[in-house]
């Protein structure tokens, strides 16, 4: 890659967008040409628009430029939205009808007929459906929500492998997933809030669609049972989830962790500059994995996993902890449109 | 009751034996007249042996006393353990042998078939084991793990109204669970560990006892399937569990919750000092109940159960919360002793 | 007291304005007619019309009441303003007017010449202010910031027995100083914000005023250096404050001690129903006091000090700790309503 | 550097040892020939016999390492020491008796006369002490207390520009500070400690010597005032600090950030590996610095400072901070090395 591609970030001053902004700055495909925000911030610096709540410093050269406003004018190619989702699906449209191509993590459009809903190392071959979109040069495709996309992973060896059946998971969220301000310290603090609001309903929807197969231009859904229940829990980043599943064949415990450590996909095989070098790392270690120890695990863009038993009720059980701002929202975008540009949906 | 009966606690530099004396304080019918410990702390007085955690400030009388050791001549009729399980299962015999009522808090004796494992709202009949017990005048009673008293607590109402097929838990713990030291503030701040050593055996285990029926001497488990899945999370005191279950009848919604607010019990009726006015709410709010909103209701006693909803796998599913170290450990014993004096197994 | 007096709550919906609820729903001498917010909440119970955010649970008979418009026709002697300051000014105002005793937790009209900066314990006789307030039957009274009150209750003693030459301090602030919903948890959340809006100077200047004395109609300032840096750290409530003093005369460490232990005033002799049994408690135990064992101490309205010892720099050093909405906020006001009864000062 | 250097960790087990292992696995110098630790750990397999606390993954080559005891026969030429102090004092001596260099994070040898307190920017001439070691081939440096490091580097610039009569400081220090197992969650969590066990004498002594004079063999301790109080606060990592200053001359505020601004020494003039590109950073936002936001800032070894003000008491107040188990302890040790190899030191 000679050149590197302008790519512009909606919602730039959230906490999506400043997470975008992170990752992208020093990529070696992508450069942050716009920055786009709402009325109050557009025209200003961007260093003087945003709260940045981030631990790592904000790139100097992206505090110069000046913010946009989110109307599709920006001089770049590809836009990654972390806009809010009360504007997200209009603000998204009106990109792709322009020719952009929009990546995004708002829910909006996930579960439009015609929208991946990818996750690149499960299935890149989603991609297909941009080619019924409406949108001519311009595109839209989408990111799962952060719960979601930690789980999927986990079960996609498991389905290729043995047959899903039944999925039961209960989620251990970090604060970070209600972005900025997002939870009041006084409502977390020393407390575990046991509602998401529309978590529950996403986590149990997207997975079907994710794990579907594409075939002549749709999506045929998984049809599998799946119950979720959504908490927060103080931590910053990273959500552990307590996962139990039925399986159609009946594997031995190593059978799985061998799937798992094995699993391997298109990222890795095209190694795409966001993805993981390995997608899922089970470990032994009877008390992992844990956010604060896993959650940065390879660029943050890897499963672990850990816990493995047989259960009771289910055939088996297990943890699982993904970083949720990147594997779960940036990140994951940024490797959705590395799938794109090696994969020559984008020109 | 004219005169208090002197009670002496086991462990009463631990945490739990500081709760037994917070909450045994100020007791109408018990009057705190010995605290055992080890070795290290016999002979100093109470205040300078202890390490006292608690926000409740220490009560001067009991600074006062000479700690003890652990061996059963000590000046009073009833002994609440606090006593580490590594000690417990022996040191609780000897009382036993030596003619005290033993009230204990540790694990060790909780599934010896002569042993009741009780929570008065629940089984008060299953007192009657320790006839059959071996001690004479002397005898033994436990209180379940932290997290199953809350779980059966939630399930009792449902077994007996509407039958109970299976129950799925995944807890989300306190750290005041651990005792003290116990957690390490490096390995929970900003983290979940999903792992407890022991505990998902504990809360598999306990409840088809504590829901099982007293017949000529013996207990009859309760059969049912349970699973379970224990993390610790960053919060002080209180124990949230999301529970799933199956029930043999198919009740509404409301029948549920009826049954949940109706449900009364023997400490109610007995009116035991530290018997909740009402064993369990239900809270409509939906993200209740939160540990640190819900875990000190009706002096801590009380369980808060909300979101009550349909699930895809299981019939219903629903959340619980209940104070680990005030339901779940020091007040739950408490209120056994006060069950047995009330219903005149203490003489 | 035969009758209860009315009394109405403004800003009830808020923080502390819920505190006040807590505080007042069993007071021997009050009792809580009327609930004021903005008009998002007027018309609705004030259960449906609150988000409750204490561990207390919320009194039910409060639940009840209609919210009302912060205007002047409630039914009640004494109003408690828990208002915000960007609206507090002109409503208390308002109120007085109207023939209301206005009580006031915000900071608009601390520093007018003729509002009493009240500590009951400190400067009761401030409160002969109220009489050349232009307000006929009614007054406005404050309470001191929440920072600045531990600081001037430990500082009192200082002054009376060896004069006050200088006060350094350094505050460790907690989360519910900053209101509902406050400081977001991805602001505090394994940090400290080394800045508080306004604070430092608050501290630094209304110590001069309370510590000043009547005379013929007028507060004449103490005069003494201070300083003050303010910190935000993670703890849900609790102000910490880290103090050094240049006193008059040299005393001696147990001088000091002996100062605070044996500090008693008017709301100890009239026995008033929120004031502590003694204001001030010196711990010896070498890291005490601290946020989470004390802030309750004497119902939350006692000042914990410990670590006193000679300085470099300054004369002596030590830290103090209080509670910021109990004592520094609700509890300090309603102190300040019951002095007001129990020398006349409302009819 | 054609090869790199063998170097040995003792304490490698331990918190800062781990800490030792995260940032010389990739050195560009240094390869971790060794790994020592105490009697429990020796001879098992690294990996086995740690129990890994970092989020940074363990490397893996380090973990196939052998446990080695602490006695001086190990493969290397210079041993780092994050030795608990109850030992290092005479391990550290026997491996420089024994011909190594010896680097020690640990307290013990650092007011020795003969030994340098060393803060590569700070005081590299204090080097020339090892000189007047009676170790011959092998020597002992030392590198400063976690607070004390930040302290002295924010001191340094104002000493040498406008000279310094007295500092006053107050911490609220991380919890890793404190080592591993450390802190119990039970006594931080929602809570402040006001005290650490002999951390203000560290304090208030070290940043003398630091700051001293190398005259002929012998370091001339700096004549000022200091003064200072240490607190624990629930912050994973980073240390803040409020501190105060009295200087000879009367600078203006820029002249002062200036000062710190264009601060630079030895370690960025030779380029070290480990040094930061710059020593101290100025924040002008209003509430920088913070410990989640600054702690890594340039890989964790500069100083953040913000808040400069003129204070009441001393001519000017201002925050610092700074990561305290990388620049306060194996970073800074690291850095140490490094000078020492760059100006000769170590053949």
């Amino acid at each position: 890659m000679k050149q590197k591609i302008p790519v512009g970030i909606l919602g730039a001053t959230g906490s999506v967008g400043q997470k975008f902004i992170e990752l992208l700055s020093n990529h070696p495909w992508f450069v942050i040409k716009e920055v786009a925000a709402s009325e109050k911030s557009a025209g200003k610096n961007y260093a003087d628009a945003v709260n940045w709540i981030l631990s790592a410093p904000q790139p100097e050269q992206i505090g110069k430029l000046t913010v946009k406003n989110c109307v599709p004018d920006l001089d770049c190619r590809i836009v990654f939205s972390g806009l809010d989702s009360s504007i997200a699906g209009e603000v998204e449209e009106q990109f792709a009808k322009a020719g952009y191509v929009v990546v995004s993590n708002s829910k909006n459009h996930r579960m439009d007929f015609d929208v991946p809903l990818l996750v690149p190392e499960i299935n890149p071959d989603h991609l297909e459906l941009i080619k019924i979109q409406k949108y001519g040069k311009g595109c839209i495709i989408t990111n799962p929500n952060c719960s979601t996309i930690g789980l999927v992973l986990s079960l996609k060896p498991l389905l290729d492998n043995f047959g899903l059946e039944s999925v039961n998971v209960v989620t251990l969220q970090a604060i970070s997933g209600a972005g900025y301000p997002g939870v009041a310290s006084l409502d977390i603090y020393d407390n575990v809030i046991p509602f998401i609001g529309g978590e529950e309903s996403k986590v149990e929807k997207e997975p079907a669609k994710i794990l579907g197969s594409y075939k002549n231009g749709t999506i045929e859904n998984l049809n599998f049972k799946i119950s979720a229940q959504c908490n927060r829990v103080p931590v910053v980043d990273g959500h552990t989830e307590c996962v139990q599943v039925n399986l159609t064949s009946k594997p031995a415990k190593e059978e799985i962790i061998d799937a798992w450590e094995n699993f391997s996909s298109e990222p890795q095989k095209l190694d795409l500059p966001t993805a993981p070098s390995k997608p899922i790392y089970y470990f032994n270690t009877v008390n992992y994995p844990q956010p604060r120890i896993h959650r940065n695990l390879d660029k943050g863009m890897a499963l672990s996993i850990g816990r493995l038993r047989e259960d009771s009720i289910f055939d088996y059980k297990f943890v699982i902890l993904s970083h949720n701002t990147i594997r779960g929202a940036a990140g994951g975008a940024i490797l959705c449109a590395e799938l794109m540009i090696a994969n020559g949906y984008i020109q």
